[in-house]
């Protein structure tokens, strides 16, 4: 592991944490156990940064639970030895099984209203330790803004990034390095990314909410992120391009990156996918601090394609879990490695469940074949299902798209009265025998996985507030 | 703890163990890693049995998952701090959460048709290590009985007992003390439970399947039990004054026992509580063997609501985490506490999921005081209702029974059409945001929680059928 940019980085450190602080000053105290007041600035770099190094890599699935996993585990058997499906469930090892310690975490939010989490509350409980309401990016339930384990890593000197599937500016990233009353405040999110934090690195989806052409104040905030010392990239291979140093890539134009199954099937698509850009994360915040780094990583649209009980999920779910195995390989292969305990602790856990997908429906045999079979999401498929008029086109497209070759005529006649039915809670949840119980999120306990040093602390149940002190434990913030 | 028929056992244990391997032999030979060929019988409390004591207990609450352990914590939360709901969750430690270790199990059977397990395969996979079709009880797919853990531990010298909320004969307690080829076969479970097997303890539903009256052989398994030297108990008080020995306690006629909300709701009601079972039972088999005891306790009700989408079995997994308190409490309390590791060691995993409860519906804001509210079964509730003929009636009845005071005019005359819309998948669960995704068994993934000695063998994700080797483990038997 080499440094190169320590010099440079310890003025580029001092200074963005000192705006960042004076920023939140500005905004109102904070509040609650992790407030810090005066606590001294800490660039990075600097005679804290030559302890030793140590990383903390924070894993959202969003939106799934053990059952996605479950999911996740019967996809790769069926995928990987179809002819042995389901003794094939036996030879499936996925990251999850590797964690050293599993808990389980209450996800309720702190909401006037709601019993039920969104993934603002619930990731400003993961980020800042707070319960708050339903919409909040890190502030408390008065709106005050709330320190979050990134903002205080940077401020100890290491360094940081948020990756993610969706939008950056999307909630569950925000709620680690923004503060605004309203998840929907994504102009601003962006700026405070840009302008008051110390970030090292910020790859996702949504270039809009940053361009001085699409924003409502007009700001260039790739320029000033630029004039910051942040290399910007747009496409898989310009970050595949970047040695070192720090990054701002923005994959699309607007909305979330494409899924799995859409960004797989299409030659053409330019995006990276989340095991690359975990990678790369690694790569690159690695040689950015002495200290060592904070990196979020958000499987964001497992939730998305559960809100529309598409089993498409089901594949962002495998791809994802290949993610969270390459920060797996890095806790066991990273630095500390073979010299005493490893440096890098990652801890997994969904911030809530949604969908309520059920791995059963009417009968006692599922198709797996049907889920595997499944070439893109719902959105592509039901558009492309659309255009299809007559049932010997309808059969052709779903033997080839969803490998179902033997659809009824009263599936056929159902695709081309109400093409939705493709995928949904329609064929494909049918023919593989899954079903849904919500297009919400679920109030259900999700499984936290660690691995590493203070994995330990990660056992037994606890609140979703309640991760971070495993945290600050692990980067020695406490 | 005393050891008051530590010579009486001997003799007896001895006989008994001699005559199970008759008949197991006389079935065919024994199959699979756990077959013991020409073992030495052990009679309990002989040389051997002055070694270190060892307990194992194995707790089945069939048809849970960790959705229902949340609905176990959320139910406790609203009915111990109403007020504080949704926070009071966080003030709720269930006996889940007291586990040293955590980890997760695949269920998925070795049928010729089926993907997705039964009762009877699963249970055969964690008494005997053996994958096998749905119906069998610890038999391989050939038909060939396996041995089970069971049997292992009374061969050495162990006391052993069965403890179930179901039909004392029904699958799940059947797979660790019978072998047949369907799990239909009740009355020769009966009676090889009896005649075949060398067990100290027996307690759930059912007496039909053990009364010259009622079986098609004319037995009478209960005389030849009381031969054998077992009590006979058929009620909660007579199992009370049980102080010491071998007991058979058959809670019924016939049929399971009821749920645990019928039950309370009836003053007449004469069965025990799964605690007040799972105390007694220990209380009872740490006097019967110098080695220590092997106890199966299901809870197996949760899975006969779940099946009828009732939520009555969330009621049920409550009293369940309290059965499975008193084990840990014995964990924690029992022999080998206080002069180190203990030598108790509880392992609680679901055979599946039922009913893919989903806690979650159209809406963010749950109201589990309707769930709090119900105050009996399905069953109960609808012939009750269907008894009433007026709204003012329907209105009166809901509010006492359910805790509902505002029902509307479209849920009074749905109720009056519809009298099973009470519960299942209508009134409470649309009233609590609860949902159903199936009336079957699921493919997911279940939690095994651990704590004891040998724990950690149990963290990790396995197949069902290797948590065998961890009980053989802790029992000394590898």
């Amino acid at each position: 592991m080499s440094h190169p940019e320590g010099d440079n980085q310890e003025s580029t450190g001092a200074s963005a944490s000192t705006k960042r602080r004076s920023f939140i000053a500005g905004l109102g105290s904070l509040v609650g156990v992790n407030a810090v007041g005066g606590a001294t600035a800490q660039g990075k770099g600097n005679g804290r940064g030559r302890g030793r190094t140590r990383n903390l890599i924070v894993m959202i699935p969003d939106g799934s639970s053990q059952t996605w996993n479950t999911a996740a585990r019967y996809y790769r058997a069926y995928e990987e030895e179809p002819e042995s499906f389901p003794r094939s469930v036996a030879d499936v090892e996925l990251a999850v099984d590797r964690a050293d310690d599993v808990g389980s975490v209450s996800t309720h939010p702190a909401d006037p209203e709601d019993t039920v989490t969104d993934s603002a509350a619930a990731g400003t409980a993961i980020a800042a330790g707070q319960k708050t309401y339903n919409g909040a990016i890190s502030v408390d339930t008065s709106g005050r803004p709330v320190e979050t384990i990134l903002e205080r890593a940077t401020d100890a000197g290491y360094a940081a990034g948020l990756v993610t599937t969706t939008q950056i500016t999307h909630a569950t990233p925000a709620s680690f390095a923004a503060h605004v009353e309203d998840r929907g405040m994504q102009e601003e999110i962006a700026r405070q990314y840009i302008e008051e934090q110390d970030l090292d690195l910020l790859l996702g989806g949504d270039r809009s909410h940053f361009r001085a052409t699409d924003r409502s104040d007009g700001r260039d905030l790739i320029a000033a992120a630029e004039d910051d010392g942040f290399q910007y990239v747009e496409t898989a291979s310009e970050l595949d391009g970047v040695d070192e140093g720090k990054v701002l890539g923005l994959f699309n134009e607007s909305g979330h990156l494409d899924y799995y199954l859409d960004r797989e099937r299409d030659p053409e698509n330019t995006q990276p996918g989340l095991p690359e850009m975990v990678e790369a994360a690694i790569d690159l915040l690695e040689k950015r601090s002495d200290r060592g780094f904070f990196l979020m990583v958000e499987g964001g649209r497992i939730d998305h394609a559960a809100h529309g009980n598409d089993p498409a999920g089901i594949a962002e779910q495998v791809e994802y879990d290949e993610a969270l195995g390459v920060a797996m390989d890095y806790v066991e292969d990273g630095p500390g490695h073979g010299r005493g305990p490893s440096d890098t602790m990652v801890v997994n856990v969904p911030d809530h469940e949604t969908g309520g997908l059920v791995l059963a429906r009417d009968r006692y045999q599922q198709d797996w074949g049907a889920i595997v079979g499944q070439s893109a999401s719902q959105g592509v498929l039901e558009s492309e299902v659309a255009e299809l008029s007559s049932a010997s086109a309808v059969r052709e497209y779903v033997a080839e798209q969803v490998g179902i070759d033997d659809l009824t005529d009263d599936e056929v006649a159902e695709l081309l009265d109400d093409p939705s039915a493709i995928a949904g809670n329609g064929l494909i949840s049918e023919r593989a025998q899954i079903s849904w119980g919500t297009n919400n999120h679920s109030a259900t306990d999700v499984p936290v996985y660690a691995k590493g040093q203070y994995s330990e602390y990660f056992a037994g149940h606890r609140q979703n507030s309640d991760l971070l002190r495993g945290f600050e434990t692990h980067l020695g913030l406490r």
